[in-house]
């Protein structure tokens, strides 16, 4: 079970989350690409520290939203997608170049993801840059997409397209009875206590996940998902890594 | 002797130049990458474009201004400008490879390229990121510049990097006893009768090119910088095609 | 009847539109203020030029999206229409101060503006920012809307306010039983003879429209939108400005 | 002795400052107007929290650089400065009427105001602005600027535009002998020992400061510009607040 991260958040002179901090306990750094947050120089600070750690590259591309930081859904073509995408993952791979890095996968981030988990032309649009990328690589960009009860339509669409799917679950919200993940509106959604968390990343490690009405469900996830945004976070993304390894 | 001209610098719905109808006569488009103009889908578009007609495909990269349209000089650090190039290129990158394209060479726009011959130290992080981005191809990038009557500093810098260098002379500007551009402030600096630019061209094909004063010097340029802003300068870019052709 | 049009949507070195050239016909222009399209130079250049020809002025306030020029839509919480709306007025305001000129009204822009004929609580957020600027301006700002078969609930709403409405109506737009504009996607929903937009702006004077299916119906505008984007859609306002006057 | 700080500088999901913090023990805000920081909801909230703490509204125009936070000297013509800086006076001033507030003073931000006092005709542009915004106000605009220990040629360019000037100094900077902040690239520069800073201010309050060389120079200040990015200038501030206040 491999922990991914959001990183290179900041912008210009903003800072978000705590790089440095949660780098040394993650597997795998989704980048921003600086149209949701980023810019070259964060980009660029961002790949070091996941150099210095071993950590997995991996292009984090977002709607070209930065008020809004990529949050909000904005209306696209297909064919757009397929280029957004594209343009972000070509810029962070032209970053890693400059350090002898290198990406290995793709995470859409905030409501280009979830756009992608509800339509599959968006899912396709995403499939069709990555495919693009992978045309003259020598090793594949794998794509990271939200773990389901069934994901078998989402898996066939990648293999027709050659692309390596790596399988998404989340260590801190609620499972509903369809391997879904309880909306944040709803109350109890987000997990806050660690152990609980905890939990879900040992059952989530045996295949399974228990749903909000205590149903132990199957779940295939390669990795979890964490957050470096403050210094309790941390602290469970520590654990949790400590945990993994032992 | 090849024509270069600036392409895809539209941005979302506004349009600029006219890139459909000066294509056919150029041989290099130097396509701009969403800083100082275009997006991923003007980008998509140019190269579509350039593909169509044969063109080689150059990366335009400029500042992130598109308020000034990359003409404004906005003071950076050298590891910035290397990263802001090499994200550029990297960008247009991924947008070619979507088509089966690639791009060939790197020229920095407006006054990114007037830093770059003015201040040694711009030159250099352009330098780098050229080569960064050359480290893992198989056919090396070029970077394009303005060649002057001494290029001897400037060539011994690309060679210590491994960039092959593209020298850039103007067919519409008057050139001084050294070498260099007359200034746009003053009087008779460009030139817009057609025989004139003709005559220009001829003579750089022969490795010289006549000055304000009169005087013959030598001037050794692979490319030439055309326009295709309006109906005029597409006429003049057609007759220079054919006098090359001819 | 008072012609109204797009004006000032040029943005750092791109153009759009044909201001000088359409400027004189016109009575109300409808200024962008710098989120969907213009920046504050554009925005004086055509507040002069809208002085010159003693055309009121009016602000376009859109949402912040160069890239979609704002016809796309991006959710918003009421507050932050509001808070959008006014910024933009406030902006364009103070240009007009450095002229001694005023803003006379506000028309959204594009999304925007659909979102404030489909979404009720849109429309409150924008009136209640136009009801903000007016508690200190002796003569309050008016806001415009598309004027439909049946105004009674919004012309209650702003009325509330304390806010002035201007009914629009489309010069080139076929209208349904309902007096709402057919969808662009349909056949026939833009008319592009001159006769027949002469006609629909001659019944539109007095008071009615004939629907796409022969019906007169009843409509009561102030205003016809008007395009100035190329040579023959400036004859139609010439030749309206013409028909209105004589 | 007034007590001036920066404020409203987060954008979009980026948090910067602790406004909530520091605007208890402040006099007046400086906002920044969403050109170089902040955007309409951001500049809402810190109006609200100022107006909550009776601190009086100073716009802050910066130039239009998020990637670069308005630090970076970006050539612009007089003109494009007195229509920039108008623009975002006007933003703020209708946010502001939004919650009955009012903007009380100017005070350019980081690269414009450092060209405000280095080069008169962006002063002259600067106070253009502000005269054109004064022309239908009651109460006029005030303009911040850096007192030095010559003040009388600003002093009269801005009588000759009737706008009134507030003169400010530096708590934490050191003067050099012709009363100009030395250099931050020079060591001791910027002082962080609070006592220093308490001293500083006491003696500004009496119209003079301690020189670098440790001369008494007459310094007349109606404000001291302080921070509120950490605790530990936030608890400084908190401390000259009360020193004024004994």
């Amino acid at each position: 079970m491999k922990l991914n991260c959001d990183m290179g958040e900041s912008f210009g002179s903003w800072q978000m989350g705590h790089d440095a901090a949660v780098m040394p306990w993650v597997d795998m750094a989704n980048i921003a690409c600086g149209f949701h947050a980023s810019d070259p120089d964060h980009m660029a600070a961002t790949v070091a520290l996941a150099k210095q750690h071993g950590v997995m590259i991996g292009a984090h591309p977002g709607y070209d939203d930065k008020p809004g930081f990529g949050r909000r859904h904005i209306p696209h073509t297909s064919p757009a997608i397929t280029r957004l995408v594209a343009y972000q993952i070509g810029a962070l791979d032209a970053i890693c170049r400059l350090q002898d890095a290198t990406v290995s996968y793709v995470k859409p981030h905030g409501a280009l993801y979830n756009d992608m988990m509800a339509h599959e032309e968006v899912y396709l649009a995403i499939l069709e840059a990555v495919a693009g990328m992978n045309r003259h690589r020598a090793k594949p960009l794998a794509l990271m997409i939200l773990a389901r009860a069934d994901n078998s339509r989402y898996q066939a669409l990648a293999e027709a397209q050659g692309v390596p799917l790596i399988m998404e679950a989340f260590a801190d919200r609620a499972y509903d009875e369809q391997g879904l993940l309880v909306a944040r509106s709803q109350p109890g959604s987000v997990y806050h206590d660690s152990q609980r968390i905890r939990q879900q990343v040992a059952e989530l490690t045996s295949g399974k996940v228990t749903t909000v009405s205590g149903r132990s469900l199957a779940l295939q996830a390669d990795t979890v998902c964490v957050h470096g945004d403050n210094e309790e976070s941390i602290a469970v993304v520590k654990t949790l890594h400590e945990d993994i390894r032992s």
